[in-house]
């Protein structure tokens, strides 16, 4: 196996780091748009090799899979790239993983009501295409999409016999502190990707066909576990709800993010300012997208780990009827430990628990206890291998019953 | 008289519009970074021609004054562009008025207790070398500071004996609507200089010196008159403070703007994220300054004037012992509805009540009733033929007692 890494941000860094402990694969080019990035991920390992690389351009990404022989594209970079790196893996003929599907459009009409191009449509629209020429694009293997899904499908084989709801529920206790010790504003993820996630119109499952509500809605206090305790969620556009219905059986999809009063005050704001666009504006002679400048003056959330406190938890919250014909509520979940993955492996929380899963996937593809053909996401595969796999990499998943 | 306008954006189109009614002057040379909007400004009378004009630069400014022989520099651009302006007026020999000082510069230390560098600073701190030169600044003349100044000046010769608190109080019940009739947020004043005032620290005059506060401190509801109502009002960094006790006797000088709650949040937000700031950073290969990409990013203040409904009030709420020897609490005030500028003279409010007070200013030194050498403040001149001609320009102004 060798693999491409187009990206050497928060997640790629992290992907490489926990990689270099496993002996699944031959190679992995780390390739970034600032090659001094991509070798500087790439000095601590031998298997490893920095590049440069364009992911706006698919025959960029093409080039470097046919340079070096890679056999699994592996995306780490912001979904707005999904379908150059997409199609390059494709062309050049290789499998490719990503964390997240290509981007939606609201419905021009009834944004809030109706889905108009839905996350993913443009990947599963040539589904037929990867699967004729035995090719596997496995969409959606982060950790939420991603375990998330795992934990569906895992819920489907082994707990209910019928769901009602699938519904992914996020939410954590990190702060992040300056020099000083003062509390200040530091996304924990790319601030790209959750203003498109939290600012576009969140979609349900619901009934057998998807719809959308309004940004923020119907707010739910989760009580989460390992002392994280009571977080404010909102429904926000999650890759989830548009994966698990397509391969586990149930009534409801649902994904509701615990972003806390102040995350979507400043959500409010950028949204009324109109700095959350993403098509270029001109200031003084150049040309910026304001949302790359939101994320520009922010903190790298790379580089915010050794000032963030605090533990992050992923996990799916079914509700149906368990194998034994009762009703049952059960919450599967991941919970990691920012003091915890800073000190094993040098990077912060939320990034190391998005990049650990694409690397247990590679190793089960690779192993061949994964395998398949076409555009599938996590819950197409079985779980029980995954989160075993997961478990012995050190990091277990935990089970919940909820009243 | 030649004057030299730098800057056509709404307060400098505004300012030609209105010039253009007067006979006091020869010729306006109208200036600006977009030489098209110079243009644009020019075309509406045949004693003004366009030009380029680079406000950065001492040399460019004062390159066009000696072109054109000009006698009075009119600087109408933000005022971070205030130094390269009024020192190339000095250069090549030309009076110079500006409607906002040069910036100011927290304390190092203690921002919120003690001043830094004040408003104004730099030019007062070269006052002699204009004095000795025979050259007049007149330095914050639009409405506020300007107008309000006017009114301290008259307060102290007409109404008091002894003052107290010489109080700016400045609130609007403007709104903004879009295309299809939905209120929008839309700034009716330069979003940069807003930012600048709003959030650097507040500053106080208080028996005989001058200190700060935090942003938005001491929230007081202030009622204003015709038909605008209440409106909370916080203290803002602004020249007035820096001004009038210059030139006016007063225990206690103060600046409060009715923000209102929406604006003071979205004014937090941007502070949070570090988007007000000035200094550029890179994204994607440019540089660009935050705070200039949000300004872009917003409705143009000069543009949003058919959209927008309402009045907006400057005044100064004067408290203290009046001629008679009992205690006085007078406001003066000016108030400006959108629909007749709009009608009038086809400029937005804000902006309109903003640029007449110079047009006034630079009639009264034409004509010889104004007249000085030094860095002087509006206070520094006789309020009375400058309230005269004000209101002889169809823009009368209000005095209310209040309890």
């Amino acid at each position: 196996m060798k693999i491409l890494l187009v990206g050497a941000g928060g997640v790629g860094a992290a992907f490489a780091s926990i990689a270099a402990r496993r002996d699944f694969f031959e190679q992995i080019v780390i390739a970034d748009y600032d090659a001094s990035r991509a070798e500087k991920a790439a000095a601590q390992d031998e298997r490893y090799v920095g590049a440069q690389v364009d992911a706006s351009s698919q025959e960029s990404v093409a080039a470097l899979v046919r340079e070096h022989g890679i056999t699994h594209v592996m995306n780490a970079v912001d979904p707005v790239f999904n379908m150059s790196i997409f199609n390059g893996a494709f062309e050049a003929g290789a499998d490719y993983l990503d964390m997240a599907m290509s981007l939606s459009k609201p419905h021009p009409e009834a944004p809030y009501e109706k889905t108009g191009v839905k996350l993913g449509d443009e990947q599963f629209a040539v589904a037929s295409d990867w699967e004729s020429a035995g090719r596997l694009a496995l969409v959606g293997i982060g950790v939420e999409p991603g375990l998330s899904d795992v934990f569906a499908r895992y819920a489907a084989d082994h707990l209910f016999s019928e769901i009602d709801e699938l519904g992914t529920r996020d939410g954590a206790n990190l702060t992040v502190t300056d020099e000083a010790g003062n509390e200040i504003f530091a996304p924990s993820f790319s601030m790209w990707t959750t203003i498109e996630e939290c600012l576009n119109p969140p979609v349900i499952w619901q009934d057998g066909e998807w719809h959308t509500t309004a940004p923020f809605s119907e707010p739910e206090v989760f009580d989460f576990p390992e002392g994280i305790g009571p977080v404010e969620c909102v429904n926000v556009e999650h890759e989830e709800v548009l994966l698990m219905p397509r391969w586990v059986d149930c009534k409801r999809a649902t994904f509701k993010y615990g972003l806390g009063d102040e995350f979507i005050n400043i959500l409010k704001v950028l949204n009324t300012l109109g700095l959350d666009r993403t098509e270029k504006v001109r200031v003084k002679g150049v040309e910026v997208s304001p949302r790359d400048v939101v994320a520009a003056v922010l903190p790298d959330p790379a580089t915010v780990g050794p000032r963030m406190k605090g533990k992050t938890c992923a996990g799916l919250w079914v509700t149906g009827t368990g194998k034994d014909g009762e009703p049952r509520s059960t919450y599967l979940y991941h919970v990691v430990d920012n003091e915890q993955t800073m000190a094993e492996y040098g990077h912060q929380c939320v990034v190391w628990q998005t990049a650990i899963n694409p690397v247990v996937a590679l190793e089960l593809l690779s192993r061949g206890t994964w395998s398949g053909a076409g555009v599938l996401g996590p819950e197409a595969f079985d779980a029980v291998p995954f989160l075993d796999l997961l478990t012995e990499y050190g990091s277990p998943w935990g089970q919940k019953e909820l009243d």
